[in-house]
């Protein structure tokens, strides 16, 4: 067991391969010779590529996938920032062991594996379940209105049980990770740490999150504000993890280390939406390497998003509006690196179908 | 046995029903009782709001669904406008049929049945496959840069074919159809489609297709503006069959039909890149209502396909950067309805799952 300390996770990380030039070219000119015009697979093609790149020069293989729904409450809460009362956190977790949440559906329907985790739901622990793994930090974050969320040590112990459950994957066989995030008002610690990691305006992409009115969203674009006033120390400081101590959460952190973890272990890694996507900023300013492993899932429906993966520099892959998390839209990416997957593997080409290739 | 007259075509148009507004409302109210965030599924809610509508009420139900393949020759090859050779066409309908393709991968990813129709092949009739079926209008279609691509009869041949596939899929049980096309410089035919049913202009929309150069697309607008020239009677006369006949193909007359067809039979129809788009323009402009049932798989990254989409005043489901054709964005898409059916049928309400809705 190693000691959740910020130079374990330094070290950690080295272990993140940057991707390989090299392996790329390859892949593309694999790809070039099947019988399609040239490029015409579009995103399924880049797909096929950054898993070919990603495996270290492997046969694209997405399956088995799973996806790993994090819970955590937040103390933010109390600033009545969101639509639905807290106790939602901890419903919609036993709702996702009875099988009747979005992530359940959508899971099936791709053909994910679905595991929920409680990072740190109020409330207490919950009855065993076969789909639920307990590793609680704390029951609900601190009030970044008006202090840290976290220390720093429960934020990397946090991190570092993101990197475990990235390894029990990994030894299972598991290919590609979903990350998907269970947490009434954690749009407003994501639209946070955007802020601080990208000094981004809180006005320019504070959002309703799950459904609060114009007048809500105003409120919360204050909060917003006071979560960076109350963590100046952190958010002027510049360092990534300690800005994810102060401004994130329990679920957020974990997902953190998901992608860490994913990302050591050379496993793609579904990224879904606005939360998840805060978590991937994190680990991607903590190891800017994870780009190479990471699918940004969908644009998320949060009026936001746009300007986080602008200032990210990334693309995601579906648009379908959704705002819904759980690891949603993550689940339906799973779908498309299937087929990425088969198409490098599976298509006829020119020669062996006996097609010209050009006039 | 219809005959195949214009009088017949609009007596068979009256079938198809315009969707049913009370039904969307419906539809709406359950989807807002599920334990998500109201309207936090995006399109997939609007996928599902289709199916039910169109199904006249019925439970959302994707599967089974087909893809018809449907390939064609066209004499506007000879003007020298596309990437690949005319024998491509009768190629690749034989790499369909031995599993090499494209289609053949993501058909199979999506679970999804492939049948390949030959609509009017250069070079005759194919051996006798179980996935095949051997329809032939002609042999290759009239050079559009010298007059009519089809007389009206063998265009309502076409048409009555593709109606007769719907039906034949219908009466299997088949409930999702899915469009796809195969056929040497059939980019060329649905651009002059386009320009003739909405006025475009072929500088604005003229592409690259299966690959051309620069040059090669400044020749295939001059193509193209040949085409709309040597059928200017047609392009005046604004009839949208007589103009599917003097600029289309005999795939894409199929096409339209098949699309007319499973309207009809209240089918969802998937409809695939640019070619099926043309077949969905000619459909809607013989009987609008089709929309109703028709959900634009994809966004071609064909470059016309933006200002094609603003004149049909839709909105394609899939942003992939997909150019090729043969039915492979439908086949994704048909994974996105059975998400969506599946959304609707099996996520639990507020009440069941004992979740608060609200603050």
């Amino acid at each position: 067991m190693v000691d959740f300390t910020r130079e374990n996770l330094v070290r950690f990380t080295k272990r993140i391969q940057e991707a390989d030039s090299e392996l790329e070219v390859a892949a593309r000119a694999h790809l070039d010779n099947l019988t399609k015009p040239l490029g015409s697979l579009g995103r399924l093609e880049d797909l096929a590529v950054k898993m070919f790149v990603a495996s270290g020069g492997c046969a694209p293989q997405a399956d088995p996938a799973r996806i790993y729904t994090i819970a955590g409450d937040h103390g933010v809460n109390a600033e009545n920032v969101s639509f639905f009362p807290q106790e939602v956190t901890r419903q919609m977790v036993e709702n996702f062991l009875a099988g009747g949440a979005g992530i359940n559906v959508l899971a099936q329907t791709a053909g994910v594996d679905l595991v929920v985790v409680d990072a740190g739901c109020i409330g207490g622990d919950f009855p065993e379940h076969p789909q639920l793994i307990q590793r609680r930090i704390g029951c609900g974050t601190g009030n970044i209105a008006k202090g840290p969320a976290m220390n720093e040590e429960d934020c990397l112990r946090a991190v570092f049980m993101g990197i475990g459950l990235a390894d029990e994957a990994y030894e299972q066989g598991i290919k590609t990770l979903g990350t998907g995030e269970m947490g009434v008002s954690n749009t407003t610690p994501s639209t946070a740490l955007y802020c601080a990691y990208f000094g981004l305006d809180p006005a320019d992409i504070t959002g309703p999150g799950g459904g609060i009115d114009a007048a809500g969203v105003i409120r919360k674009t204050g909060v917003v504000r006071s979560a960076l006033q109350a963590n100046s120390e952190a958010v002027g400081g510049g360092d990534p993890l300690s800005i994810l101590a102060a401004l994130g959460g329990y679920e957020i952190a974990a997902l953190a280390g998901l992608i860490l973890g994913g990302a050591a272990n050379r496993q793609i890694v579904c990224i879904d939406g606005f939360i998840s996507t805060a978590a991937y900023a994190a680990a991607s300013l903590i190891c800017p390497a994870v780009g190479g492993y990471c699918v940004l899932s969908h644009a998320s429906a949060e009026p936001g998003y746009a300007k986080v993966v602008e200032a990210l520099g990334r693309r995601p892959l579906l648009h379908l509006g959704l705002r819904l998390g759980e690891g949603s839209g993550a689940a339906l990416s799973v779908f498309m690196l299937r087929a990425a997957a088969n198409i490098y593997n599976q298509m006829a080409t020119f020669s062996d179908a006996g097609v010209a290739s050009s006039c």
